[in-house]
């Protein structure tokens, strides 16, 4: 029989009586600030249309990848889950798809996963009973009778998440068309963008050719020449902007960056855009990019960030059968030190750009990432990503990094997430970590409780604020 | 004087009242299950023959490289240790050598070693005075004592122990003739072979030339012909499985696998075989024979370990003189992302293929092996390896690989000794670590009592057995 | 208004009662023990000529890279810090420097220099309040008061402080007029110096040529013959001993080490002396010369130390408009096991020899260094360094180099530091931390009581007086 539900109050605290209660007194501080989620990847058609949500499996198993690539690792097919394979709707039964997760959960204790999912069962939908075999029907009724209500459509779960500020990614090619309907739709919510080009700076991406084209077709450039490129890019910064952007984001194989002169970068991209562009060549161009948009950055002020590391579509057999972002990208170990430094000796020490940078590779933290931070005014260090979004790996990133970056180098949290029914859950984690860290700072007589006070509101609140020009 | 020496029943506990009591709770139902022990060192002649142990130094110090590379670390000598050079026996008076050991206890202050002598001392052989130079006598003659008694063989260990398996490694150049003595001696205690191909495999291995002779021997096959040698990995792996056997084992210098066509395969074969391979031409070989390996798991069903990332035998002079294995075997950073995606590309979404990769290098453990585990069907993580068979080596294997790839895509405790006696201290320790790990989890109300008792039945036995098909 | 300024007689010790009564009985061990700072970089001047130090800002801020890096990552100008240029006095109002730090002095919660900073002022000066804006000016009058009585002259500052040993750090090419003063001053304190032969040895170091006339004429020695090149070390080696010296120090970019036949070290010392040696010649010259100080303290007993993977002047306008050691050296990943095998297959048996190790790369910890020291004789661990030289930093030393190393292949506290007033704070950090790290040990019964406290006497006077034969 399914277990009881139930969301303790004092979850991710430090069991120690007097560290937990010191805990709690800095999370009641932050616990109902509104949530700033620059970063990440919902999509823009849900709040432009605000059409209802269909089930619980298309809406909370099939688009989230730490789900499915559990069941996965364990043998359950993505087929058997519904996973769509080239976008192409799933033919499987969402109900059945439903019930493989209940069947599985097991495999999910210990993990964020677990809590982000049982805050979503108890918060958003009111369940008092853990998915398990015996209550997936339950659930699965009772979670699609819900969202066709009203209550539950898009916009709805927004202003009741008390949401102040949401991002979504997008690239130069994509026109925008719901970030424009948000925009004229009189809806108070704030929904904005942020720039993306990998698609139209990585030459091997398999995007690229038709990314290339529509970013032509949007900007009227001839982006087959250097300057039409770069003047391209331009045009779809402003537009970005005027649709509430403050950043820009690539996801770059690592975090090489380069300072080319401006006819070895000319020289370059005719090489590269001309097609077969050797692996050095197509490193070099992404990272000659990387400082062309810091420069753009210190013109139109749009923050920069750098989600380097990730071995992208690791597994070739599912790439070729379900497409990219399944569950497949793999971290790889990933230098900054020698790479950011052409990009840093060209703009590191002015205080008008603001470069984010995030890592996969914890070693980093520590002895490359803070010790940067701590160093240049430009720098600022991304939350524990991706992988590292959670608990363990949030303490990891305050404990390696506030020695020598201190906190007013991070940026607060980001969300990074499509799954936008756990965005409170994972800002709630995010706190809660955060709480937990600085009380133990407390406890060990190592910061004021005042000061702490102070420091939590800085980290749920006004260090993304700032970080990102909210 | 020596100190009165107490196993405390908390031992290894947090000492948060709260996290002990569900420690403590969680442990009491591990305590007692049976040792599962699918991977190690021991001599299956001790359980053959089943003759008595001959004296405290050669039992416990001469054959234990932790304890005689921490004394030499500090200026003793092997020969004064009785260390047996190229296996050669020692010249030294026993008593002598273990006077040694008694002398410089204290170096071992915090060190796994430490935890495992104390409860070999105390539990084993019943003392209740910690080892000292005043009580290192009748250490000596108290444990001579006992060991020249019946209740000490080997088989009486076994089954005191509570093991319910034990697998041996053995390579395909060996004639198994303990194991078969084993099993036709009417003896119900379960000790198994492993298949350890690394001598006829690694061409820059020392024992390469008298293993391929002993390998064509065992086998009557032409194992300098590329069907032939991969034949007479089949008739071996036959012959091991027959006797027990249920894994493959591979200790390379690094994780790369290769998958060549069976053309390359056969001519790089060629090149390496008659003698004088470049170390590339090595490596890739070694390489290629972990995805042949691979091939021959999915028709017999033996599942693989992969050992990899030790720089072998890194003291010259010690090598020259006293031979590989002693204690100056040397970590070194090791990629699992590009070097396992040619063996997983080839077989790894196929589940009935089972590969358990170790490693040295932790920061492959949330970097890259959680992720890799945490999706490919195939994989599975090893537990903590070697240097990192510790509390806080455990600890950091739970907390940096839980929260991506979840307790179930690992595989509970190896001990991977040669130290008998200590087996059941080793498995101690890992219980002790898993159930405090849980144990905050629950405290922190990350994870419900029930489960974590769940999870710590599974970690200590069902995990090993399914994954190892015992 | 500013607030309170305590430091908590339990600070840095474990919240959780048992455990924080242990870590507060094990200090009280050591924490009245004399201070020895085997490791340093004080300036010999001060104790030689004991003149008063001047105020404030030129006393605590502006040499210290550690709190002027983080107000620059902050967008504070080194210029308004009155951080000198080249070496040549800066023109800012001292005062105006120093509000510029109390302003800022949020940036550093959470960091070891607020606890030093707060040390220093607590302890030094006896402030009841902290340095904010509104107590900026009363802390600069105050502190530019008391140095200005016999009270806070450097020889009485180092008598109060208790310290039994301070060793500063010079080159081969620097006169050691300042420690011959105070060897013939009849003074009772001893400071003495450390062999640090960078300068000669790097010929990318921007040092190098006037170093090398310096070496010269303080030797008499052709140093552009490799003859006459090793026997000025030799030369100078021997007067830096007789001034006190009892090691060497060797900060170079990596920690390779190379073992060249005489004629191929002479051989290359031609090439790299006559000017454009190629970065890999540079390199190889580095690591023979490691190998070169190894057999010269074979004959004259000197510790080496060996602190690489820093990679220097990271920020190029930095260092054209400031110079070196300005907060800008980062650390890079750095790898031991082959790096160190050619000097340790040379000399690494040979206990005679003593090679005390640093890191900057946590990660080398348990992978590396650790498994290293505990089996070479003529290796120890220094203790955590720069960046890490920090509560956490500490703690991970411990975690992840004891299990593998024990204590004893470990050699105390380092301050490492140019904060002359800063070396109490420092030391008592470290002695916190590693009480701390012993307490969880005898909590959870890994370690008798009695044990622990002799350790904590260890690590704290002993093994630094034995590993740098002081």
């Amino acid at each position: 029989m399914a277990a009881p539900l139930n969301l303790h109050d004092d979850r991710l605290f430090p069991a120690e009586p007097s560290v937990r209660g010191i805990a709690r007194a800095l999370y009641g501080e932050v616990r109902d600030l509104p949530i700033l989620s620059p970063h990440g990847h919902t999509d823009p058609e849900w709040f432009a249309t605000d059409a209802p949500f269909s089930n619980a499996a298309e809406l909370l198993l099939q688009p989230d990848h730490y789900l499915y690539r559990m069941l996965y690792s364990q043998g359950v097919s993505l087929q058997a889950l519904g996973v769509p394979a080239h976008g192409a709707p799933s033919e499987v039964e969402p109900r059945e798809a439903w019930r493989l997760l209940a069947a599985n959960m097991h495999l999910f204790r210990g993990t964020p996963s677990a809590m982000w999912m049982d805050h979503v069962f108890a918060e958003v939908f009111g369940f008092t009973q853990r998915l398990a075999p015996d209550t997936a029907d339950d659930y699965f009724d009772r979670i699609g009778d819900a969202l066709a209500t009203d209550a539950y459509r898009p916009r709805a779960l927004f202003e009741r998440f008390n949401i102040e500020l949401l991002a979504t990614t997008e690239g130069p090619h994509e026109d925008l068309v719901h970030h424009r309907a948000l925009r004229d739709s009189g809806w108070a919510g704030r929904v904005v963008t942020a720039y993306r080009p990998d698609a139209v700076i990585d030459v091997e991406d398999e995007r690229f050719g038709p990314a290339m084209e529509a970013f032509a077709g949007l900007t009227g450039q001839d982006v087959h020449d250097w300057k039409g490129y770069l003047q391209a890019h331009r045009i779809r910064r402003a537009a970005f902007a005027r649709l509430g952007a403050t950043s820009t984001d690539h996801g770059h194989p690592t975090a090489a960056t380069a300072d080319l002169s401006s006819a070895e970068a000319e020289a370059l991209f005719r090489r590269v855009i001309k097609g077969g562009a050797s692996p050095a060549e197509a490193e070099l161009f992404r990272a000659q990019m990387l400082t062309e948009m810091a420069r753009m950055s210190l013109d139109d002020g749009l923050v920069m960030q750098i989600h380097p590391g990730s071995f992208r579509n690791h597994n070739r057999l599912l790439f070729e059968g379900f497409g990219r972002d399944k569950g497949a990208d793999i971290p790889t170990p990933t230098d900054y030190v020698r790479a950011l430094r052409p990009l840093l000796n060209r703009f590191g020490d002015d205080p008008r750009l603001s470069v984010i940078v995030f890592t996969l590779d914890e070693t980093a933290y520590s002895r490359e990432l803070a010790p940067l931070a701590g160093h240049y005014p430009c720098l600022k260090l991304g939350p524990a990503w991706w992988f590292h979004d959670s608990p363990e790996g949030m303490r990891r990133f305050r404990e390696q990094t506030t020695e020598t970056a201190g906190f007013y180098n991070t940026v607060g949290f980001n969300d990074d997430t499509r799954a936008f029914l756990s965005i409170p859950a994972r800002h709630d984690v995010a706190r809660r970590v955060d709480c937990a860290f600085l009380a133990r700072l407390v406890a060990e007589h190592r910061l004021s409780i005042d000061d702490a006070r102070e420091v939590a509101v800085d980290l749920a609140y006004n260090l993304p604020k700032r970080a990102y020009k909210l």
